[in-house]
């Protein structure tokens, strides 16, 4: 019976990436652990495995009858596959705050500050010995770039930037910013795509002091590729909330060449999201200028606010 | 204003020596670290402390007013500093299951399942490349000598076998295994202690499914030393059941050349404990053979049958 590297709910390239280079490793060190994903795939990471030639992920959404989990970029169990209670967690390998998660049995644990899962997924490649697989490298790779925002996100280390930089030499990738910037292109192509997959194509929900919060995020190179969506998107984030009984919902548009975050926001108290970023909703939105990370400079402060 | 590392309460040689340790590799890579403890130390501790000429750490209990705190040995906030919710958990250094502390921000988490905190505290020394002192070295060895019986509980792992080896290469000692043995001659001196003092002297409580559970431990090289003493511990089990509001109070007295445990209980159910262990209490009693691990052995078993 096999053991699953999952990441979360609507996966992200750190997550799908994560999963296919921790199953590698693992194998490499005679575990039988194969990678799994908990929904569909970005256009963003689609690229980046038709590019580096590998398979998406089997499609798996519980794990119980399975020899256990590792645990990819995230520690919520709201995040997590939703038989999480009845399943051996193996492991957990993520660089967020420490969620909810709890066993019953000693486990492996490497979370780390930096910007990335497949950063650390890197350290332990290093730490057992093995030798990363070219494609897999590249898939590394293009994850930390797509988590850092090519390095301009507050969450980025240096430990990041050197770890993209081994990977690309190992991947053979000479110009890794051009790659970086090919691959948001494709993550900024918003035309022509259903309002609710943009919400959703990296949504996030969040227990904040009893209160289920859900937080989505776009990354674009430009945010004027919004302009017509905008009161669309307003309105599918109102059904969202009302559909997950969610106390708030918002919507970060971020614009990675500006360097900043327009916020949308509904909620049944938008005081809450007022106070904690420090800032006036007209219609619902707010600028704020220089905050491109969901996870150092959006999720805390509301964290905090509600507490 | 200084970060602190600290182990859990009742602290034992792992929690007091990772304590150290860490603190020692962290301000080697410039980061101000002091060790804590959150009570007095033991009879094996001291003896540990005295060998290697280390001192003591500081008596501490909050940790708010401070720079942040590295969790070791632990990752349940009952166990953790009586003001954690209000400290920022800085990282998590720990060999047991993973418990309930959660966080507000991104951490450092190194959890492995082997049998000892400074096993993994070795190779975080590693990974950064610092030259372990001496005596710091010593230090680490006989908490790793301590947490796995001389390598005869089953939570010892290869890792920590390894580690040792270098640990005592590193310190200049030859036969670590006959400083182990007197190690334990040490803890095993308990006539003349006071019953309390004994029943606390490794004591954690556990939240078992909205149940408080006390189980303390006892390791001695031969188990006729507790004869005349069984009535007299039995007592103060359910004192310390009834000071704390228990459900059940177990205390585990360990043969270590035997090789398994005697079990005292005082239970509002003793059925839970009859059925996890697969035994019958005859006067609040029961020999387990092999039992030599209450993380691997005496909780996971209790735990399942709370729930
Ligand atoms: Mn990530
Ligand atoms: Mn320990």
């Amino acid at each position: 019976m096999p053991a699953y590297a999952v990441g979360h709910k609507v996966p992200d390239s750190d997550s799908i990436c994560s999963a296919i280079a921790l199953s590698y490793l693992k194998t490499a060190i005679g575990e039988d652990v194969r990678p799994a994903r908990l929904g569909e795939l970005s256009p963003e990471t689609l690229f980046i495995l038709d590019k580096f030639g590998l398979e998406q992920p089997e499609l798996k959404l519980t794990f119980a009858d399975t020899a256990g989990i590792y645990i990819l970029d995230h520690s919520d169990r709201i995040q997590g596959p939703d038989d999480i209670d009845d399943c051996t967690v193996l492991g957990i390998i993520d660089h967020h705050k420490l969620g909810d998660i709890t066993t019953a049995t000693p486990l492996e644990i490497w979370v780390r500050p930096v910007g990335c899962t497949n950063t650390i997924i890197k350290m332990m490649y290093d730490f057992h010995n093995v030798e990363i697989p070219k494609n897999i490298a590249g898939a590394m790779m293009c994850a930390i770039l797509s988590d850092t925002v090519i390095f301009k996100s507050p969450t980025c280390t240096t430990a990041d930037i050197k770890c993209v930089e081994a990977l690309a030499e190992i991947a053979g990738i000479e110009d890794y910013k051009a790659l970086g910037m090919e691959m948001f292109t494709v993550k900024s192509s918003v035309q022509g795509t259903p309002v609710r997959e943009l919400v959703m194509r990296d949504f996030k929900d969040f227990n904040m002091n009893d209160n289920l919060v859900g937080i989505g995020q776009l990354e674009v190179i430009d945010l004027a590729l919004f302009d017509d969506m905008k009161a669309e998107l307003h309105a599918d984030l109102q059904a969202v909330k009302a559909e997950g009984n969610r106390h708030t919902v918002m919507l970060l548009l971020t614009d990675i060449m500006q360097e900043g975050s327009e916020l949308l926001v509904v909620s049944d108290d938008s005081s809450i999201v007022e106070q904690a970023y420090n800032t006036k909703l007209t219609d619902g939105k707010a600028w704020l200028p220089g905050v491109m990370s969901r996870k150092k400079q959006v999720v805390p402060p509301l964290q905090n606010t509600f507490a």
